[in-house]
């Protein structure tokens, strides 16, 4: 698991390295955006449930992993767009490691059902919304694709197993497993939820002024 | 007060999933940004206070609220703008609603007066400046308009009365109406703070750059 | 030291209003810019070592000091770029000094050594990075400029002093001192971090749709 936890932060932080590539950012900058992404959902998490020691700055050296994957990912992004595939392998199983993981933390501060699964998919999440948001664009997660759907589920199942009885490592890897194999079916078939339409123009100039 | 509090999460759970639709997010992003408005407040005044559990941790029948909430004013967005004046009407009841809730939760901390009306405020606005951030825009609240204003106003005249002796639920209820009243003033009337022209962009274009 | 940090805090007021300004906010958010400017790295850093209370939670003088410098700078803005220099320098000391205050307080809650130089990183350029998400672009300090490898240096040279052995006096002034100079050679020779350059656009767009 804490192997799967590595590669999980540093597919997250290439990834927000990546995309600060695209806004110009410099080296610094890549660096941040790239550990925001991989330790930003669990840190949210942890503000969220007041759950102290926050896991990087108890382990510090996580930070020198997120910023190597960075600084790695940005000196190979000529080459990367030939490893898509397995970049987005190992980022299906980071989201689903992620949300596992986070699922266990809240369990561990005495949280309700409903709160540990929220938080398992923030964890899942969260940190790709944090990279969006430094990188000044509307998160994708709330945009398209069955990814934070993929966390929910993933969390969902792995909660309902061990309620069931299910041992830990059982459900771990029947969660993880699940989680993936519905992930890459989502990246495959290009499955999304509806995006509802609705001309809300004129409601939301007039009235979001009241904001 | 109860009753009150879960019309004003409604409201805004509902602004925050109308916004998002104008952003064409997907389902899950419309459930995602109506719930950080409706609970981004109190969050964000809980985290800054250390005041825990929050309360929709505590309470995840909240959760639920939110998200059928955003789904219904998804559903029905067609027909929200029929709906407005009755829609900004509870906003602005959730506004001093939330405004007050948040006073009495940052004095039950022993925070000091300043920081107990500044926390009313936070409650009251910080959901919608959440919401525009997620939705990639400069906050509404930061812009214009006499929302933050009015929020600032009644808990000052809320934290004033209960300093000057009157009972709880007088104080309660005096603010809560003499907030409403100002907003509906505002709205009414347009009234606004003004905004101050400056030929800044020389400066801030070099000057910027330090940062 | 006290003198240097309100002196700080005042130039980070005035930077996010001058901001604010351009994204033509009114007077309320103007002061809030400018608050979250000054006391944002702060309360980030504070949120995530769990060190409660606040600073300006604990003292909220420091909350009219903000806005007051918030206001001042938006009424003076047309004649504050003839003070440019003084205010880049008195911005460069608030960022060194920062970072020194922000060492001080990771350590006393018992942080690791990495943990300790990133939380003063945190405190002295995280104000500005929130101000430019509110202002809705990219953070600058992302983007260019010796500004946070400045902060870092000042950091690692303050941390390593008193490893040393140094006395926490003599270490402040000689960080403070080295770091200012630094930042004003920056300034001065417009020193910057390398953008690495790649054409990441068409994996991006393809699997960016992954978040």
């Amino acid at each position: 698991m804490h192997t799967i936890y590595l590669v999980a932060i540093a597919a997250e932080a290439a990834s927000g390295a990546l995309m600060g590539m695209r806004r110009r950012m410099d080296l610094f900058g890549l660096c941040v955006v790239g550990t925001v992404t991989a330790l930003g959902g669990g840190t949210i998490r942890d503000l969220i449930l007041g759950h102290y020691p926050l896991g990087w700055v108890a382990h510090p050296e996580y930070l020198a992993f997120t910023v190597g994957a960075a600084i790695v990912a940005a000196l190979a992004a000529r080459r990367m767009h030939r490893l898509k595939t397995v970049f987005l392998w190992l980022d299906a199983l980071g989201l689903v490691a992620f949300t596992v993981i986070g699922c266990d933390i809240a369990a561990s501060t005495g949280a309700k059902l409903p709160v540990v699964i929220l938080m398992g998919m923030a964890t899942g999440v969260f940190g790709g919304l944090l990279r969006d948001i430094l990188c000044n664009q509307v998160p994708l997660v709330l945009r398209r694709d069955l990814y934070a759907t993929v966390s929910l589920a993933t969390g969902i199942l792995y909660v309902g197993l061990l309620e069931a009885g299910v041992a830990a490592p059982a459900a771990t890897g029947v969660a993880i497993g699940a989680g993936f194999a519905l992930r890459l079916l989502a990246l495959r078939y290009r499955l999304a939820l509806p995006v509802l339409e609705a001309d809300t123009s004129s409601f939301d100039e007039e009235a979001g002024a009241g904001h």
